[in-house]
């Protein structure tokens, strides 16, 4: 499966001094990129004796219906509810759906790559690990395969990428405090500051800025895992101080569920004194009492929708544009933050 | 891969009229079986040219370093803390897993063992999907790779097999309510009586027997999904009798945390009116107020033991004899069943 005489995207981009997206965009036409540029690539192209994925894709004698996905971690809840998504889609279109775990390592994901290849998988759906910083081998795989991001992406592959908005469900989700009434909102982040946590904390400081709030780094508060535990410790230190917060935003429900039962035992009546609020909706989010307001990251959608782009690229006779498709998440509303008694 | 001129274990058992196990461990010279049988089943292999397994394995060619896996539904909790044990226990022995899912269906089932067989995994782990009636396939799988069942097994499966045992779990679950002096103690369970159920169930009864309680019908009750939803319902009904209950155990968390939330907006104090216990140990027993009382399953463990065992018979020289190895649950007594307050 190695194509050592086969120039790739990255070649013609580095001799161009160009990225491979506009590479990509240019060989397909896209209207962003200028015809000089198109011509520059094209001629280059054909120089080389580029051949594009869609006669590599043709070259493929062998179809085994069957569709790789590799995520950073399997026994995560969201996962699960994507690869669930993925599962019932490609059922539906008679494809079958193989399952493998980067264990948030790099190394790790370019093997599995490289074995989902070995494998003669007809496409692939990749949710990056947290430690990705050369996507080199997700590149290399997009040359013989149909690839597909989701959930965990980068710009730097030029693929279709299904995502949640983090930044805007993060808004949400602090607007929501701000109308109920509350003025000093804090939030429990990550200190490592993944992707997605920092979206979620720069819609925090959006919604901040948008209704006049001022920002006070006192109550914003980081840990390297946001667990229950840490979410109980990082809350019991707002209790501690001189003027409380009267309202938390904590990025994953664990940490959310944490600070509930913090303030449950310090006797803080939630929300009347300090609301909090999280993100997820996992199963625990009705089992704590007061329930808990909290995003809801539609995993299922996600995952037939990823499933369904994959499909379309894997049986359509012209390379399809990259796009990026924003799946919209829900704020649930619940008893953490609005008590209507 | 198809050995069409290859006689099976199957095949010999049919000839001489009895199990798949009973040839198996008569070619492997197990104590149970008879000299006399033993004979009958040399004799006939080799009249007929049987290849075991152990010389079929050799002359796979191509080693791929990797496990196949097959789970009847990837979302489920407990399969993930599973898969997790797995893929560590595969790492540190230089594999890579690839997981697929049955969705609980046996045709589903029998295409990924045919799957997996054709990517040339050098083993599988299955945990059987509920609707398997025929083993077919998987005696068919067995004679080509090595392959374990694990969690969801069967004997007509002559395959080393790592399980925890359900029936001494809820054993241990009951007596601990007994011993905390509760005499009225409810079940639920599942309509449907899969396997893990019906075990529980027997355990129930078991403790009862043991204790010299009567058994009771009337707080006997099942459900088809044991959900939280229909944990609190069926809690409500209990409620409503006119002998009420001393304690509940649910066999599954959801169900348990149900029942508690139905006991709280009834004013029943747990554990000193009602007691509850629940199966499983998930995330959400320490979510619940107060802490529910469980049975850990040592999902992790399964895994790794399983896969433990998968690669030594990978690597074994001569062909090994079927185990069904036995992993021991905990009772996780907490504030539901237990209060020393």
């Amino acid at each position: 499966m190695t194509k050592k005489n086969v120039i790739t995207l990255k070649e013609i981009a580095k001799e161009l001094g160009v990225s491979i997206s506009t590479v990509s965009r240019a060989l397909n036409d896209h209207p962003d990129i200028s015809v000089e540029t198109k011509e520059k690539v094209a001629s280059l192209a054909k120089n080389l004796n580029y051949i594009p994925n869609l006669f590599a894709k043709g070259f493929r004698a062998h179809k085994t219906n069957i569709i790789g996905v590799i995520v950073p971690d399997i026994g995560h809840y969201f996962t699960s509810t994507v690869l669930k998504g993925i599962m019932r889609e490609a059922e539906i279109h008679g494809y079958k759906v193989i399952v493998s775990e980067s264990i948030n390592n790099e190394k790790r994901q370019a093997e599995m790559l490289q074995t989902m290849i070995q494998f003669g998988v007809d496409g692939i759906l990749l949710s990056l690990s947290r430690t990705t910083i050369s996507v080199d081998s997700v590149l290399k795989t997009l040359e013989n395969v149909p690839l597909l991001l989701f959930d965990k992406v980068s710009l730097k592959v030029p693929c279709t990428q299904v995502i949640i908005d983090d930044e805007e469900a993060a808004f949400s989700a602090v607007e929501h405090l701000i109308q109920t009434g509350k003025k000093r909102i804090a939030i429990i982040k990550e200190t490592e500051d993944s992707y997605n946590s920092k979206m979620r904390y720069l819609g925090y400081l959006r919604a901040l800025r948008t209704y006049n709030i001022e920002i006070d780094e006192s109550i914003i508060l980081s840990s390297e895992n946001i667990s229950m535990q840490n979410g109980k410790r990082l809350t019991n230190q707002l209790l501690s101080m001189k003027v409380k917060p009267d309202a938390i935003f904590a990025i994953t429900d664990s940490a959310a569920i944490g600070a509930i039962k913090s303030l449950k035992r310090s006797k803080i009546k939630i929300p009347q004194q300090i609301a909090v609020v999280g993100f997820s909706n996992s199963n625990s989010s009705i089992v704590i009492e007061p329930k808990l307001t909290t995003i809801d990251q539609p995993g299922n959608k996600i995952g037939v929708v990823a499933a369904q782009y994959l499909i379309k690229e894997m049986n359509a006779t012209t390379q399809l544009e990259p796009k990026t498709i924003v799946i919209k998440t829900n704020l649930i509303v619940r008893d953490s933050s609005f008590n209507p008694n």
